[in-house]
């Protein structure tokens, strides 16, 4: 999930539209902070590999989005907290600037995170300010609604980044004591039917989404079946132990590449007897009836092909999810691991939360898609390639930041997001 | 161009039907010598790079196609020509057994270039013998026309892969000294509408066709404009002179980096001055009116981006040349190079040959795709990940291999083949 | 400077011989810390190159050797303060069991910087009662003025790895306020003859040093000349503004290979404009007439084949320094910086302190060096390979650690110690 | 044993020195010629490492030799064979002008063989021509003296670098069906002891020699002991199979990440069960009274620690060296492998031919080392860094070729050389 997906400027209304704007954006900047509170001062600096980025970049960072694209854009001779966070907390906006180099991230060990705490502050202070004497022209409105949806994102990814640093140190710290474990029972798997036809899928109408959901559009679909429930650890393991690591024939040719090269034997966080995982409440005995997660796509059209099935398209996921109800295990419940299905009868689960489930989908532009105009709008679609659609968020997903029709995206070969799988077929 | 690319079983028609099979059996395996005469014997040996194979080996192994899959399985006790050659020649079929590393070609130097061209001409016999004795099975002689395809597909590669030998060499040494100059000027670009809807494409009915075209299936289309003729050398240079290769905005996030990586300036054979190119006729003049080639799909798409318009789908592609005859450039014309287009009005232009035209479409399975059975289908589809999808042939491709519905794939780095780009637009 | 460097069992006083054990312990202790006073938090924390250790590794280290070789080897019972600190912080006693990678140290944010503190304290107040009971044995108080001197190397190493970490650091910011700047004149430059001959270098006596200083012996030498003070800034700039860094000629190949591939224009902590120097006290303009420093090997042989010159043989500087006092600036001047030669006519100046001075000589054996008995001499002389002798010490080393005889060596391409150069010729 | 040895200009004087220059000149030109007589022409082609180079590239280039340093700088308007050699076949001689890339000399097939054979005869003509007609000033001579010690150099590297090539194809072809095994058994080995003290080494007199040799020096030695042969297949299998690469304790430091690096677990040539060895005479069973061969410096120095010894400096291989009359295994002897030593009381054996013997020392210049004057000393000593020394030839050297004092230089990873080892210890 990167931030290139971008507002559309016409769109101001969020999905917590009962909240005053001021409301929401304290609400979201102090969420950010509650992430933090587990964290030691020596947690914020660290990048464990080049995917990731330190605790403190993404407080740093996602105040300069405000300071950058609401303050500054909104005030001419605005007088920025320090003109050398300019450099060193843009992500990738060019026409910004230059950047601080993305695989150095961790060897900026000042400012402190004090600092950076301040700095939040400020920011908080001149938009919470700003807001109240409703200074910013309504262009920059629409950005800073933008700004929450891009911190949301970076909630995510901190909590992610993190869970992989404290995977790397053999003490194998716990980030919280109160990560969910829930011995119940998954229910059966079974393949619901679905008749495709002609459909419509895509975003459409005034509440916030990113431009890569738009426009709505007709697509053909093929009838088919897609399952009732994720993957769990159980159904994994049977793929793991019959030698699912060691069979080139279920994999894709760039997937065994990646297998041998990186020495693939197990979901990311599996211990190597296969009998624990490392999880945010720290290294605990696998649970069968527990989503399967940590996956690379590879390992998700592996397990699909040894399973005699496929993994679905975006266009039908979207087209079965449409009709539920949008609610699951999400970063607000604090659970801080995916649940096992509960058996609720007659219906889809776990659609939403739990793990972000990959899409056999490229990640492309939808028919008719338009790069939004200006500063943002700089790079749209600038990540269309060489990735893969996921859908349906994460148990460390917000809740207020997701919808229906919502697409994430990463390379085939990424593990450190709760990403599993749900099966399909051709009906 | 992979040889992943699997026959349906059913199917034994092919293109060129006129011809007995024998007859067929004989030109393919012909034309693939008539393609090595300009070389040396030192030319037979080296790779230049790991996406290359040696000559020698291109021989041999299309040998070992017809040896391993046809020969070996009709006849119970089969005694190779060389049972070490079943190792040194096997591509990548895991199932076959081990094999050597697709890097390591170049380290062969015994087989020498003489004792290949035994096994080519015991194998062709062999296989000569048991046609006119109809000892080979009907399976084994739709495998047969299977490796007739894979023989013209790496006559293909043969070619590309000596232009890229010969282009390391700072003499610069010709292939051959008919390359085509044709001095005539193209025809201006224009940009025919086309209305979409709910359309087909895709393979079926009895000629051959490689399991990636099936099956034909429905899908719909937004309206949308194709361009009437190939993007030229110089309309490229345009974008090189405008500062094509230092503007990041133009390109996707991984082409920008690869341009920095690679330290891409201009297409991959042009000189650093960019006004000559390395042609299989040796260094010449770049010719404004020919076709640009030898894109990587960063470049095609930047380009696109630059002239404000976009690639076309393979979908849109498909629909468009589904009324064109199908003719064109092909290696047959020996012209070994593209040529402009010739002004021929109201109708879409080198559709077919000169180029191999990159679509913004990842190489997916087409819905209902199904893997073949047995040793050869064991990978159907291995390949559908992370490349992209190529249209109509090349002045490299053969005429009788190719049809409307072909989709090629490469990654989006590759540009040692003849791949070139027409522009799309939504209408 | 590795901690390879093993004292000979039967040695047991060392340099400060004045005072008690157990007050030489808790000074060396507490220079350790003093070290750290201007650090952050999050300082303590990240490895900047694979070279380098973070603080908190190099306290923890230090800590870590004292408990495992004199706390555990003397208490037959011991009871660790951490039983999973024996993985975390051994460095490369492959006897002592499996060890964390070199190049991860900077991913363990926990233990944090104050429980390593309170592991510090602990293990001083262990050792603080175990002198005071007299319960160590011989051999283990051989060990811990081993320790001590261990220590002593990781001071420096902690000050030299501090100032690459805030190098790369585009804030640049200062690790003291008082670096000095002493704006005086340097001596001109002259060359003392020296007769050569049947002479001896070597460690002999009771005092403790490491074994690689031994045995004494005797070694035969041409005449030669060595210059009375180390090169300054002034005189490597004419080096590098005569293009010193673009010509082979002066180069030794792999020399040339690592300019080339590393882009080095100048020393490690110049500007590109080479008119500041990156030091402890921060960014500051370059002074001509302070001893130039950070220079790989192949920069000061660079600079000395330029000057028509060569670096001076280990055997030679050794006798040169003989007849020296063992004073300069060391890091208990707190200077945090080299300095300029101050005019002392007919000696040589800066022999000690200051900057370490490359030789041309290998880092072998001397002859008839015996490896010591034991874990400790588990590796002794491991590192006597593709590594350079330097000698003399430097502004960031302890002057009661150093002795005329003390080996240090580094690869060829290290930049980031303090190290320069001194010139010499044959007589 | 790189080029890089040059020639002091007053020496005129070759080894064998009975035959007329111009006899000289095509004797060696024709050895040459002779060891290519097995290969195919694909087999001249080919670069199996960047460490080798085609044959093809060592004929031209040896050629390239004598047409730039004598003929070339004999005749001020000399007209080459072919412009572009120049860059082609230059290796690494900056001031003559850019050269081809050292990693990429197996990609120029053309010139082909033929080519390059034509060159070669009418360099030959040229110098013969010239010789008869006394064209060549004296320093010229010297320089064409000084080619054909390079020549034979490259004769060495040819046979090691085809050696390498056939090696790499997995059917194991042999380079000559008369390589010698002789099925007698080796003499014990004994410790001769020696006197040390002080003594000469280093080569005086009119003779040729490489520079490197000179001057000639006093060096003072302890007492010592030297082997009186080589270590064999059978001793060095005692270390394998003790599990000498699983203990880092007898390794170097550096030592041991190259055997974890590079999976090291038994000399280059040997088979996995280590019960065969490739050589040029093809895969066989590896005798255990032969001497060990193509070890790095690490694994001989690993296997003489295990043993309780260790590596003899190169001052006392040469003083123990002295005393015996030059001869041996040498490629004159046409055995293409080191032999069993046989007996031959009270002397040393081995010391000549068979394999070079790595030294514990280091390349490092002699005392009183002048750089050459002119373009062939540009780069005089460049190469003394990184690598060690090794002594007394192979059976792959040139007889002619070598003396006492010859120094042969390697970086300590390096393994393709018949290189083996002989014991020492201090006395």
């Amino acid at each position: 999930m990167h931030s290139s997906q971008i507002l559309r400027a016409e769109e101001l209304t969020a999905p917590d539209e009962d909240l005053p704007l001021a409301a929401r954006f304290l609400a979201v900047r102090h969420q950010t902070l509650s992430l933090c509170e587990p964290l030691q001062p020596e947690d914020f600096v660290v990048q464990s590999m080049p995917d990731t980025s330190p605790a403190k970049w993404h407080l740093a960072h996602t105040s300069w989005f405000f300071e950058e694209f609401v303050l500054a854009a909104s005030e001419p001779d605005y007088k920025p907290f320090d003109e050398r966070f300019r450099y060193l907390f843009n992500s990738y906006y060019q026409s910004v600037g230059p950047m601080h180099a993305r695989s150095h991230r961790g060897l900026i060990t000042r400012p402190g995170i004090d600092e950076v705490m301040r700095y939040r502050t400020e920011i908080d202070d001149r938009i919470a300010d700003a807001l109240e004497r409703g200074t910013i022209p309504p262009a920059q409105i629409a950005v800073l609604i933008l700004g929450l949806n891009h911190e949301q994102q970076h909630q995510e990814l901190l909590l992610t980044d993190i869970k992989h640093l404290l995977s790397c140190n053999p003490l194998r710290p716990a980030y919280t004591r109160h990560a969910a474990v829930r011995p119940y029972d998954s229910v059966a798997m079974e393949l619901e039917e679905f008749a495709g036809g002609l459909v419509e899928i895509g975003h459409e109408g005034r509440a916030f989404a990113f431009d890569n959901e738009t426009p709505r559009h007709q697509v053909y679909l093929q009838p088919f079946k897609l399952a009732n429930r994720l993957i769990t650890n159980g159904e994994f393991s049977a793929f793991v132990e019959a030698g699912g690591y060691q069979e080139p024939a279920h994999w894709l040719s760039d997937g065994w590449l990646a297998v041998q090269r990186e020495a693939w034997r197990a979901p990311l966080y599996w211990s190597k007897e296969a009998d624990s995982e490392f999880t945010l409440g720290g290294e605990r005995a696998l649970s069968p009836h527990e989503p399967v997660c940590h996956l690379s796509f590879y390992e998700a059209d592996a397990f699909a092909r040894w399973a005699g099935a496929r993994l679905p398209t975006e266009a039908e996921w979207e087209v079965a999810a449409a009709s539920q109800a949008f609610e699951g295990n999400f970063v607000e419940q604090r659970n801080w691991h995916p649940l096992p299905a509960s058996a609720s009868p007659s219906s889809l689960m776990q659609m939403f939360g739990d793990t972000w489930e990959w899409t056999r989908s490229a990640y492309s532009p939808y028919p008719g898609f338009e790069p939004t105009e200006g500063a943002l709008g700089e790079y749209n679609g600038k990540f269309m390639i060489n990735q893969m659609v996921l859908r349906g968020g994460s148990c460390a997903s917000a809740q207020t930041h997701l919808r229906h029709t919502y697409r994430n995206f990463f390379y085939p070969t990424a593990r450190w997001q709760f990403s599993g799988l749900r099966l399909a077929q051709d009906a």
